[in-house]
Formats: structure tokens, sequence, C-alpha cells
């Protein structure tokens, strides 16, 4: 066995590792990343037992700092949880900056798969993980500006959504002043990160409402890219990809953007869509495909083809109907309906239990990313809300929009541009 | 690429299966299981993309059928759904028993990777996925034998369990007349798991209570043996291993044991046990360590050693003072405490957002597997609800005992021994 030691560039926190591992990466295609540490932190007797590399779950580690933060272009964990903070009467725009530099402290050492630095005894949870590609995002709503005396530099953008007609929206679990997104591969990995970055915020922010989610398992389908809602749809097929020339303009606003401060930043619009499971259920396979466009074995359109075939909107069947209904999902929804509009779907599926009806409680944390939600999520919700035939199946039940800074460059931490600027 | 097919043991489902998938196994070291199938299945145009083989995780498989039933003996996997019935009215023996056979063969379908036969179409949550390591658990709850007529066939082991006086017990959460726990290392495959014996049971049964959980994600650590909880304390050092010689005889209940249905089955305590986090963390880590008697870093007694070290519960300190305080939960609930009683732990973490008090609603949920309640669960919950310095951080807010019969054998169903007996 060999031992490797991470390089550490500068600027990298340099607390004790919370993962004492020696060894080499075990699984063939692993990252190969192995975090190690000089000898001596274990007591003799543990170091005499030397554990195994990490997996490759627990491997993967994602960049804190960059053009853009973490947890947009990068692809959806297993385990997600979204939590809002409003901050405390009395924290204002110094208090904000304070927690927002602790914050991005804390997050970096968390995705390095480190001990978050700080006043308080780590909880521990996360021990003997790796980092489990644990990103950390932060964002700010509407009222962040007036309640830290920024509202002269509040993004137009942040203007509120437009109402839907088909919304039935809790105003206690929609908006809030302060947003993270937490995601990792690893539940214990996204709930340690969680209680760190909710101990952090004492005394200066509260928790105004959280949801956790999912997604499948890495290694639980043979192809990382199919990704299933809990209505068994294929899920996400025309997403912009990293790969596409508009990506960048698409989701996040450019470097001479407006603010200047969200130059690499983007919008998130979350939404918690409930899905009435018990309804959609009952419907037979051949209406559930209907609704949606597509095919429920393979997401092919039923214009034919497979998954990633473009959706032939105009294509009729031998009857001389459309072969995707006109107020199918996949046509309502399509950008070349939309005036080209679109928005980079990070979701995570939620389950809370059973509701009093006896209902599940379950649905789509749907979580959309865009330079510009005017031109993003609201010209395709409001299309959607027209005559999109899965409404009938579905509930907006919370909302909210934040304005997501760029990445914190070396030394810097999320949005300070903004409230030292 | 080389195309595998599964051996079909006799009696197994023949239905279609859900994942037709062609190749090999691709990683090093996986359990090399592949499911395949004739083509002409698929569509002409998706066949010629065939799809690579499940990785690991999708791979796992355990068996329905055997002496046993899944989801004991086997390691607890990352998610996690406890799920308790109630028969509806008129519901009685015989509609209890199709209803049993029903849940039989869907588990065993599903726990093959292979979609639920019956009346319903699929739901679809669960395509492209492997079986996850899927076990199905089924039990019955006392007030099961009232309304089925089998009173005079109850176990004697299921008379409730005392009351404790740190129980904070929510009936609504508690008991019920049957109970299914799912257990997988994919989320979207659990989810589907449970919806499909929802819908199994409609009309002869509804929803009583419902929790949802979780555990490390394979890979994750560099050890699967680690586990924590949400405490940031390695649990579960001192639970009876496979490999012990008096394994079988502590968990199951023998195969001349009485009742004689209850052969190879075994008894279920589940309770619900929130932790006081916002307390617990609190708390200084060397007062952690005391209140639990073992090391927070690595689990190690702190009357010395590596983590299975048996715990010197004589040690003293160099002051003279016990090493592992005199109300230390590992001390309290220790075997030889306890009269030898010892019981098989295999729970999940609980995180259910936060409590309108603020405080997250996250613990345990406590699954422990016994061959006799009285001499498992019972004499050490009634030693650590006198003395445990524990109790301080904890709330059982639910409780349930469940008889589990044993392992379905070829051609029978889950239960057919008590109620064709």
């Amino acid at each position: 066995m060999k031992d490797h030691h991470l390089d550490r560039p500068a600027g990298e926190p340099t607390g004790p590792s919370r993962r004492r591992l020696l060894g080499t990466a075990g699984a063939a295609g692993a990252a190969g990343l192995v975090l190690g540490a000089a000898g001596g932190a274990l007591g003799a007797s543990a170091a005499a037992e030397r554990p195994p590399a990490l997996a490759t779950v627990g491997a993967g580690r994602r960049p804190f700092r960059g053009v853009h933060q973490p947890g947009i272009a990068d692809p959806a964990q297993a385990h997600g949880h979204l939590v809002a903070f409003d901050l405390a009467a009395g924290a204002g725009r110094k208090e904000a900056a304070a927690l927002l530099r602790r914050w991005s402290r804390a997050a970096e050492a968390l995705m390095a798969g480190e001990e978050p630095p700080g006043r308080l005894h780590d909880t521990g949870i996360a021990l003997d993980a790796g980092p489990s590609s644990l990103t950390v995002t932060f964002g700010m709503g509407r009222t962040f500006f007036d309640r830290t005396g920024l509202a002269a530099r509040r993004p137009a953008a942040l203007e509120p959504l437009p109402p839907f007609s088909s919304d039935a929206l809790d105003p206690g679990r929609s908006d809030g002043d302060l947003w993270i997104q937490i995601g990792a591969d690893d539940s214990l990995v996204a709930f340690h990160a969680l209680r760190a970055l909710q101990r952090e915020a004492a005394g200066t922010a509260r928790v105004r409402w959280q949801m956790s989610g999912f997604n499948r398992s890495p290694g639980a389908t043979a192809s990382p890219r199919t990704a299933r809602n809990l209505m068994g749809q294929v899920d996400g097929t025309n997403n912009p990809r990293e790969t596409d020339e508009d990506f960048e303009q698409r989701v996040f606003v450019p470097a001479d953007g407006d603010p200047e401060w969200m130059a690499g930043g983007s919008y998130a619009v979350v939404r918690r869509i409930r899905m009435l499971l018990d309804d959609w259920e009952r419907e037979p396979l051949a209406e559930q495909e209907k609704v949606i466009g597509r095919r429920k074995s393979d997401g092919a359109p039923l214009s034919g083809g497979t998954e990633t075939t473009p959706v032939d909107l105009a294509k009729r069947t031998a009857d001389g109907d459309l072969a995707v209904a006109a107020d199918a999902h996949v046509r309502v929804s399509a950008p070349e309906t939309n005036g080209g509009a679109a928005m980079l779907r990070r979701s995570f599926s939620y389950h809370d239990g059973f509701r009093d009806d006896g209902a599940p409680d379950a649905g789509l944390l749907f979580v959309a990313w865009q330079a510009d939600p005017l031109r993003g999520f609201v010209p395709v919700q409001r299309k959607l809300d027209r005559g999109d035939a899965l409404s009938r199946f579905i509930r907006h039940e919370a909302s909210a929009l934040f304005a997501v800074p760029g990445g914190a460059g070396e030394g810097e931490y999320v949005g300070q541009r903004l409230l030292e600027g």
C-alpha cells in the first residue's frame, strides 16, 4: 500500500481531516482521490487497523471555489436539503456578511471532507465518510435586500413570480431571506452539513422552512443519465447540457451582467410540486403516456425514436391525430413553443409520508436554474398553467425565487461582492 | 460483450423483467449478477442503444425465500420504510390470507427486480434500476389475531411491552395489525416497493403509520462496518454477528419453537426515538463521550482499545474513577449487566424536518430483532429506563411489537402456516 497525500491548494482549509485514511483508491474507475494525513493522529491501537481507502461514492469531491457556485451545473446528488432562513430581528448587513463569511468557510471545509472550523465542536455525524460529492449553494431572496439596507442593489430579476392559476402556495414554506441548497451522495454527509450550517446561523438567522429530497443512488442504474420522478416518468431529457453552446448564457449571469455583483451567478426557482399519485396511478399506462407525450418505459417521445430523439410536434398518427397531443406536457413545455425559453432543472423527489387524507405527501422539489427567470421559468410555467394535461395530477404547494451569486474567488466568501461592494 | 441469463429457480416469478439489460457486470468486485432478457421486448430503435450492465449498487440482490425472512440478518440498507396497516372493517382471516399471498408474490418479484404481478399496471418508478438489495419483511401485531379470529394462535411473546417511565408514545404512530419493513440501497426502488405493496392492500388494509429512514450509502465510507447515528456516535458495535455461535438462537425462533407457525421467525421491536440534538450538540465532546462510554472519533470504549475491544466495565482511571461511568449507555445496555440479554439492532436514522418548536424532528427508527422480546428488548430497556445517562437526550415517541413469521418456502406465502395451519 502506498500513501497518497492530497495536494492542498492555497486557500483550502487546513483544519484536521475528519477522515484519517491511508491507502489507495479501491475501486477501478474511482476518481482516485484519497484523503491522507500524517500518522500519529490516530491512537496507536487504531493505527494498527488501517482502514481501506474510500470507495467511489465517498471519494467524490466537487470544488467550492470557482466562477460559479457548486450545485448548479454539476449532477444532482442522491440526497438534497433545501433550507430557507430569515434574518433574526436586529440582524442587518453586518451580521449577514459575517454569517455568509462563516457559512462559506464551513461549506468549503465540508465539501473537502474536513470538520467545519469555528467555535463549536463538530457533531461527528460525517466522521469516516468521504466528501460524497457534497455541494453547498447559497442564495438570497427578495426580502434579504430590505432587511440589510441593500434594496438599491436588488436585481430586477428578483421581482416576485407572477401568480399561476394552479398555485396553492403555502406562504410558510415559500420565500425566505436566505437559502441553502445542500446535495450529497450520502445521507449522513448531507445531514451533517445541514446541522453544521444551521448551527453557524444561530443568533443571526432562523430556519423558515426546510425540505429534503432524493434522487437515484449512483450505481443503481446502468446508465447514470437516466432520471425518473415518482410518477415513474423519465425526467430531464430536454435539459440544457454543459456541452451546449448556449449553456452558460442560459444558466448564468454573464461577467458583465447586471447587477455587477451577480456576475457568474444564477437565479433559482424552487417549487414544491406535490404529485397526486393515487389519481395518477389509476390512469391506464397509455393515458399517462399521452399526458406526458413520452413513453414510460424509455422516455422516447410518442412521435418516435429514443429518449434523446427530438420531439416531432407536427407528427401525426395513421389516424391523422397528433402523435404528441395538443396538451401533452412535453409539447406545452417545449422550448420551440416558448420562444426558446429554457432552464436547467436540477430537482429532487420528496416523500414526507402520508397526508391526513391518506394520500402520499410526495412529489418533486423542483429547482430550476436560469440567467433570467423572465426568460426561463416564467414563460414556461405561464404556458403550462394554461394548457398542460399534467396539471390535473400536480399541485404547486410552495414557491421561492433566489438570487444565487457567483462562486467565491480565493479568499472571498459568497456574496461578498454584494455585502462589501 | 457476452449475454448472461439469470438462471431462474423454480417458483420464481416469470413476469416481464423491468430492466432489459444486456451486458456484463461493469465494476470489479460486483456481485456479478446481470439481469438478461431475450431481445425483441424493446423497440428496434431502443435495442440499438444497448445500455451497459447494472453497477454494484443496483446489482445487489437478496433472496426472498428461505428459512428466515429477508431484512433481518442481512445488512441494513441505505433507505428504509416502516409501514403499519390496519385491516379494513369486514376484512378477516380470508382477506388477510389473500393479502399476504398478494404481498408475498409482489415482494418476491420486486426483490428480483421484476414488475410486481397483478391487476394493476406497474408505476414504473423503479424502471432502469437493479434490485438494489431490496428486502421486504412482513409482520403481525397483537391486534391482528383478534381481527382474524386467530387469538388462540397468538404467540405469548406478543404481550404488550411494559410501559417505561421515559416513554412519550403517540398511539397513532404505534402498533398496527400488519407491518412491512422495506429496505433498499436506492431510494426510488424503496419508494416503488412501498407504493406497490400499498396498492396491493387497497380495500383490505389501510396505512396506520409510515416512517422513513436512512443509513450510510454503500461506498461512502472506507469500511462497510462502521455505522453512525445522528448523534455522531458509532452505533451497533456490540450487535450479535452472524458468525456468533448463538446468533440463530438469539435472533430466531427455533424450528421446534412455540407456536409452531413461528418456526424460523423473529420478533421485531420498533421504536421511534427522537434525539434532542440541540441539547446534545451543546454538550462538550468529553461529556458526550462520558454519556455513551465510547470515544466519538472511533467508537473505542473509554476503558481503552479500539471499537471492537470488549468494554472493561471494572477499569478505573488513575484518579480511581470508573473509566466507563456508572450511568454510561454502554454499561447500562451491556449484556453482562442484563443477564446476557441481547438483540440484533438493525435501525435506520430518520429526519422529518423541523418541529414547530424549531428543534429537528430527527433520531433513530430503532428496529431490534430477537427470538423472545422478554429476553431481548424488555430487560435491556428496563435497565436503560432506570439509569441511562443518554435518556436526557432522547424521547421514545412510538412503539410497536410484531411477530415476524419464518421465511416463505417454495410455493408458500409469508404467514401461510398461521393463516392456513
